[in-house]
């Protein structure tokens, strides 16, 4: 969906636009090649975007100046072993997917696991780039006012990218911070999750006599959120500057705005097992947020136990990896929160 | 309202609470005394609570060990001034208060307004702390959970306050960045103001075919607000980390969830001038942010035109300040959004 809305403002800006479904999507491609609408996104994409489906995918390569990456986070390493014969040292690559790795000693950015799975022969060569930023992608498809922040190593080219990109509705800010902006667009999920947790304790105990709800309560954990994005952000190398802007605080508000993380987060906070709400409610649905504490949690858990992370500083996480990974009862930890270290 | 609701955490700790309303809350005291029940709050305070008419103030505090203060931001010279004579020393204050002052020259935090009122003979010994943080006063009426920080420059002194304040749902913090909470606590008025726009701005335009709204649009105001809090928090002399913390993020989260700065973004996002929406729709709310706009626009202006504050790190308060104090209309200053400096 967000490679989708993605084509618009550079198909709009005058770009030629293949856009490859992977193996999971023929049935998209094919309506978009009939209708040029987007089934799940709703909205007509530009015409001259050309719908390709994956086994096209060399062909959709040919003479590319930009590979955009809409995959899934579980998608990336395939995505790594399928464009690994296409790419070369002279086309970068603009990630939009959102996630962390973990091995179960260390915790690894998106593009770092993707740029892995290259070839060895050019892989320290590519420019890998990300987007970041509050972009509900249906929100982009009609064209509604969005801020993001394009990011990657190398300033002239950012600087290339976001000319390619922006619109009178597509603002475009760079910067060189690629860790920073990737552990907050990641850690976001798992936040607006416990953010969403709020609407199903909420309706627990129901609205109080004088009509107060819990505002207060999801404030605070929006808050506690962005202190941990800030410790992990520093512990993994980035710059902090960006858990207050666009990346941090812009995305995690946005994504706690509803969307399935605040879905999930309501049977959560209903009291439903984790395992139980995604296989009754959301069997088929990607919970980004719970995707993330699945993917990086055993890690997580082992790097606190190591004393490589600060297990104070991280409180609402291993919370969120308890409910997710164990199936946990939802207890917010009060007393540990915005701990200083 | 917020005055009476934190009532309830020190009286349900066993302390004796005198409320004493000012010359504007008669109905208020008198209604209290009668049913216990604050009218606007729609919430029966504690029983022991004993109610004021503000003839009795200097009853109320005989043997008063804090002084708490709820007052209307425009009312806090006034309360310095009925205050006066009956505060000491060995008194501290503790303020709800929130809202910057302006002289035309500089801007002050509350705290020093006050304290600027007060009689010269102890006017430096006072210790003025301040509350901030994410707390709508009817749900910590309702004994929601509500996180905040405790600010002022007396560690010694905060740890008493909180331990007369914490119970199972009032959960608090504190720190001696009374400048940083102080700023950010009432500048996200001004920026709930701001995303409130969106509101109108949306059912001026309307949902789009697809189903898309204007989240985009609202995360990346508020994130630009944090954005600017963050300058103004530095160029003040507070610590910017309050910035993502309770006080910044957390307090313009819960403020942006609804209230009267929504209500009235929205007939500004519609298109009305504020004078008007003003008269029309609200002429008897306090509208907090507009409040804030027109206590420090001139001020603003004034140091931006004199090169004290950077007019690239506040592009939205301007606009807000033109909005609030000159009947502009709503243009986002997109380009001149995330300028660093």
């Amino acid at each position: 969906m967000m490679g989708s809305a993605f084509s618009i403002p550079l198909a709009e800006n005058g770009h030629e636009v293949h856009l490859v479904g992977t193996h999971l999507d023929g049935d998209i491609i094919e309506e978009i090649h009939e209708s040029h609408t987007h089934p799940r996104l709703k909205s007509r994409l530009v015409e001259t975007v050309r719908p390709y489906t994956w086994d096209r995918l060399a062909e959709a390569m040919v003479d590319a100046e930009l590979v955009v990456l809409g995959v899934n986070s579980l998608g990336i390493e395939w995505a790594a072993n399928m464009l690994g014969p296409l790419l070369s040292p002279d086309i970068p690559v603009l990630g939009l997917t959102k996630g962390l790795a973990g091995n179960g000693q260390q915790l690894s950015t998106l593009p770092d696991v993707f740029r892995a799975g290259l070839p060895a022969a050019y892989r320290q060569q590519v420019k890998i780039n990300a987007v970041g930023g509050p972009s509900i992608a249906g929100e982009l498809a009609a064209r509604r006012h969005t801020c993001v922040v394009i990011t990657g190593p190398d300033q002239t080219l950012l600087d290339r990218l976001a000319g390619w990109l922006r619109t009178p509705y597509y603002h475009v800010w760079t910067n060189t911070d690629l860790v920073g902006v990737e552990v907050c667009v990641a850690m976001k999920n798992v936040y607006a999750l416990a953010v969403g947790l709020v609407i199903g304790l909420l309706e627990k105990e129901g609205t109080a006599t004088n009509g107060a709800v819990m505002h207060n309560l999801a404030a605070a954990i929006f808050a506690q959120g962005l202190h941990e994005i800030y410790y992990l952000v520093g512990y993994m190398g980035g710059k902090q500057d960006s858990v207050y802007k666009l990346p941090g605080a812009g995305d995690l508000y946005v994504t706690a705005q509803g969307g399935r993380n605040c879905r999930m987060g309501r049977y959560l906070g209903l009291g439903m097992p984790f395992s139980e709400a995604k296989a009754k409610y959301m069997p088929d649905d990607t919970i980004e947020g719970a995707q993330l504490a699945e993917a990086v949690g055993p890690t997580v858990e082992k790097m606190i136990a190591n004393g490589d992370l600060d297990e104070n500083r991280l409180p609402l996480f291993q919370t969120m990896i308890d409910i997710v990974c164990n199936d946990a009862s939802v207890q917010i930890p009060w007393d540990n929160f915005f701990a200083e270290g």
